[in-house]
C-alpha cells in the first residue's frame, strides 16, 4: 500500500452505500502535510510533462491543487460551480449533468485564466461518476488548452468515472483507487497499481 | 510597499464603486509563489503565537490557508457556506447576515474539527465588512476554541470589518489594507504599516 492507501486505510471511515468519508485528512480537514506529499507523487507521475497550470474545481479540490502546484512551479485555477449560465462571453462555460444528484449544474472559468498555450493539469480530490471532471475537460477543450494529465487523489473504482476517462485517452493518475467497500466490516480494498 | 502591495499595484484592478479585482493572482487564478511569500509573512508575524490549526472559508481562503499551513506545519479546515441550516447537532453553525448583499448565509464546520484544545489562525483573502469573518469567530467561541490571529491577504480600510475585529481586541494582520482607490485613474492608496 502506498503513503495515501494506508492513511484511508487508518482514517477512511465507511458508510452504507458505498460511501467513504475521508473528510478529517483530504476535506473538510486538510492535512497539509499528507497533501504534499500527494503534491510529490503527482510530480513524479508527471514529471515527463510540461505543465504549466493546474486547473481545479471549488471548493475541495483546492488545497490539493495549490500545495500540489508548489511542486510543478505553476499557477493554480479554480473553476467555479454555478447554477446559472453566464452568457456575457468573459467566461468558459461547461453543463454538467449530474448522475448522483439527478440536476445540473454550470462549471466557469474567466477567459483571461486559460487559453491555447496553456499546458494543463487537471487536480481534483475525487473521482466517481466523474460529472464535474468532464465539465473541467470540456472547458479546457474550449479554451484550446492542453491536457497533460488528471490527477486524482481518491477514485472510487467500482464507478465509471475513471474508466471513461481512460477510454478518452487521457493519462489518469488515481493515487488510491477503491474498487469495493463493506461497510459492516469497515474494509476497503485497493486496486493494485 | 511590501511584495504584495507592489503585486496589487501592478495587477490589481480598480472598478467604479470601490471595487478591486486582484482574480489573476488571489482568487480564481492563484500564484502559488505569491502565496507562499504571504504563508512566510504570515508565519513572521504570529511567531510567538502557538498555533496548531488553521480555519478558513471557502473558495478562496482555501488556497492562501493551505499554503501557510506549510509554514506552521498545521492541518486546515475550512469552513462551508449554506443557504439552510443544518439542526442534526454534529456542526457549528453561524448565521451570517451580509451587509452587502442584504441576506443571510450560513457557515457550517464539523464538530468533529474544532474543539476548546484548539488554538486557531483563522486565515482569509479579502477583509470589508467582515461578515465572514465574524462567522468564523463565532464558530471558534461555539467550540471553545483559542483565536490566537486572524491573517487577511487585502483589507479594505475604508470598510469597517478591520476595524470592528481590531475593536473587538484580536491580533488582525492584513498583509495590505487599501485605504482608497480611484477607478478614473486606476490608482490604490495603502495604509502605512
Amino acid at each position: 500500500m502506498n503513503f495515501l492507501e494506508e492513511r484511508i486505510t487508518k482514517d477512511g471511515i465507511v458508510k452504507e452505500g458505498n460511501i467513504l468519508k475521508v473528510d478529517s485528512f483530504i476535506n473538510h480537514q486538510m492535512d497539509t502535510e499528507l497533501l504534499d506529499m500527494m503534491g510529490a507523487e503527482f510530480k513524479r507521475r508527471f514529471s515527463d510533462k510540461n505543465i504549466n497550470k493546474i486547473l481545479t474545481i471549488e471548493a475541495s479540490g483546492i488545497g490539493i491543487a495549490c500545495i500540489t502546484a508548489m511542486h510543478f512551479k505553476t499557477p493554480v485555477v479554480f473553476a467555479k460551480k454555478s447554477q446559472s449560465i453566464n452568457i456575457d462571453g468573459e467566461v468558459y462555460c461547461a453543463e454538467v449533468e449530474s448522475f448522483t444528484h439527478k440536476n445540473t449544474n454550470h462549471v466557469i472559468v474567466s477567459k483571461k485564466f486559460l487559453n491555447r498555450d496553456d499546458h494543463v493539469l487537471i487536480i481534483d480530490d475525487f473521482l466517481a461518476n466523474g460529472c464535474a471532471l468532464q465539465g473541467l475537460i470540456s472547458i479546457c477543450n474550449e479554451a484550446g488548452a492542453s491536457i497533460e494529465g488528471i490527477g486524482i487523489a481518491v477514485e472510487k473504482g467500482f464507478q465509471p468515472g475513471g474508466q471513461i476517462i481512460r477510454n478518452l485517452g487521457y493519462q489518469l493518475e488515481s493515487l488510491a483507487i477503491v474498487d469495493g467497500m463493506d461497510a459492516s466490516k469497515g474494509s476497503i480494498t485497493f486496486r493494485e497499481q
